[in-house]
C-alpha cells in the first residue's frame, strides 16, 4: 500500500474531483528520512497558508500525520507527496456548497539523482517558458503546474539537471522544481516570490540558517546579467538539499565557500537529504 | 451511463493522472442540441491547436465522435464536456516516455440559466483576481483554472451573472466563463487574447458572423474606461449564446441593436442554444 485517499488504500479519484477538473488544490513533496519527514512542520505551515489563500478547509493535522506515518514508518529514504483538492463538484468554477476536500498521501521511491550533483555541482539552462505574474497564487504549491511542465520539457539533454525560469520582466525567479540562490561579495541573494514562484521549504530553511550564521541575505529582483556575474549559484529543494551550479548556459561557475557552508549546515541537521 | 473514460463507462481516474497532478491537459465544453453538438468541428479545431501547443497526442477524432454520440444521441439539450489529459506518469514534470493520454467524455444536464438573461440582459461586476500574462497558454482551454475559480468565488450575489477579469495592465479581457464584447459607434470590439484568456468557440463564431454581415470588428485592448463608455456590452459562450449586459457595477447599459442582430443570427443558425 503506497497511497491513501481520505484514509483508505486506493489509487483512483472521481473524475468530478475539482483537482482534476480545474487544478483546484495544493500539494507538498516531502523528504522521508528514517521513517519521518524532517520538515513536516514547515510543510504543514505552508499547506495551511495555501488553504487560507484558496479558501480550502485545512485538514485535521493529527489525522494527516497518522496517515503519513502509516506509509513511511518503515522507510529509510522515500518521498511523501501530499495532495489536497477541493473535492468533488458539479460543472462550473463556483465552490460546491459543502466542499468535501480530497486528501491524498502517496509514497514514492527516493529519486536516484547522481551523488555528484551535490558535490561537483550541476549544469543548468534558461527556459523560454516564463512564469506569469499572479500575486494571488504566488508562493503557493498549487496544482496548476502547466508552466513547469512546459518548461521542463524544453530540454532532453540528461546532462542538464535543471532549467531556470524568468518572469516577463526578465527577473530570474527559480528552477522548474527548485529555488535558486546566488552569492555575490559574500552576500546571499534569492528571488522575491510575491508575484510568481513557489516558496520552497528548503529555501526558507536556507534563508533562516544563513541569517542565523550571520550571512547577509537579500530577497529581491535578480536579472540574468546579475546572475552571470555571481560568485556562486546554487539550487535548493526539499529532496535535493543544495546543488551548486557549475555551469549555466556555457558559463562555468566555481562551487564556492558559501555553498559549502550551507551544505554543511543542512548536512548537520539532516544528514541524509542530499547524500 | 454519462461518462466514458478511454471508451469505457467509468467515473474515476488514476490519482497518478497528470491531469490531476499538474492540470496537464485540455477540455472543451459543448452544447448538445437535438442529439448533436452544433459546434463540434470548431471545438475539435481548438482541441487540435491546444494539443499542438501542449505537445499532447491528438486523439482519433472518429473514435471521439463515436464516444460522444453514445452519450448524446437521445438528448434534446445537454452539455458535453470533453477532457484530454497527458495520462498517467511518475513524479516530476517531465513528460512520460510513452504518454497514454486519458480521454474523457461526460454528459451534464443543460444549465438552468434564467431565460431573461438573453432577453433583458444580465448584471456583471469586475473581479479583483487578474488574468496573468502567459503567451504560451493564452487562448487555450487548459486544465489550470485556479484564476477562474478564485474570480468566480469573489461574489455570492445571485443577481450577478458574471464577473469580468482584467489583466495586470488594466485591460478587460473576458468573464470567468465567457468572452466579452463591446459596441461603440456601431463597431464591435473584443479583447486580444494573445497573452491571456480563452478563445471561446462562440466568440469566434460571433466575430465571423459580424464580419460576414459587414460590421466593423476590432480585436485589441479594451480599458475599463472604454468599457464604461460603450454603447452596448455583451457576453458569449457556447452554452449561453449571447447575453447582453444591462448593468456593470451600478452603471446601466441598454440592450442595443447590434446585440439583437447578433442574437438573431445565432438564433437562426442554432435556434435552441440560448432560448
Amino acid at each position: 500500500m503506497s497511497i491513501l485517499i481520505n484514509g483508505q488504500a486506493a489509487d483512483s479519484i472521481s473524475v468530478r474531483d475539482r483537482g482534476f477538473q480545474y487544478g483546484d488544490g495544493l500539494f507538498e513533496t516531502m523528504a522521508v528520512i528514517e521513517g519521518t519527514c524532517p520538515f513536516w512542520e514547515r510543510h504543514m505551515q505552508r499547506l495551511q497558508k495555501g488553504c487560507q489563500r484558496l479558501q480550502l478547509p485545512f485538514p485535521d493535522i493529527a489525522l494527516l500525520q497518522a496517515e503519513a506515518q502509516t506509509l513511511i514508518q518503515h522507510e529509510t529514504r522515500a518521498v511523501l507527496k501530499l495532495i489536497l483538492s477541493r473535492g468533488e463538484g458539479g460543472r462550473g468554477y463556483r465552490y460546491p456548497e459543502a466542499a468535501q476536500p480530497t486528501r491524498i498521501v502517496m509514497r514514492h521511491p527516493w529519486p536516484d539523482y547522481p551523488q555528484r550533483n551535490g558535490q561537483a555541482g550541476v549544469q543548468v539552462r534558461f527556459c523560454n517558458t516564463t512564469l506569469a505574474r499572479q500575486p494571488r497564487l504566488a508562493g503557493l504549491k498549487h496544482l496548476n503546474r502547466l508552466e513547469q511542465v512546459l518548461a521542463r520539457n524544453e530540454w532532453q539533454d540528461a546532462e542538464i539537471a535543471e532549467g531556470l525560469m524568468l518572469d516577463e520582466q526578465g527577473n530570474v525567479i527559480e528552477g522548474t522544481m527548485s529555488n535558486m540562490f546566488m552569492v555575490k561579495n559574500k552576500r546571499l541573494y534569492t528571488a522575491d516570490l510575491s508575484n510568481c514562484g513557489v516558496a520552497g521549504i528548503m529555501r526558507g530553511y536556507i534563508l533562516e540558517r544563513a541569517c542565523n550564521a550571520g550571512m547577509a541575505t537579500h530577497i529581491g529582483d535578480i536579472t540574468k546579467k546579475q546572475l552571470g556575474e555571481a560568485d556562486e549559484i546554487f539550487l535548493s529543494n526539499s529532496l535535493i538539499g543544495l546543488w551548486p551550479v557549475n555551469r549555466l548556459e556555457g558559463q562555468i561557475f566555481t562551487v564556492g565557500e558559501i555553498s559549502r557552508r550551507l551544505q554543511a549546515l543542512i548536512n548537520r541537521d539532516y544528514p541524509l537529504i542530499h547524500v
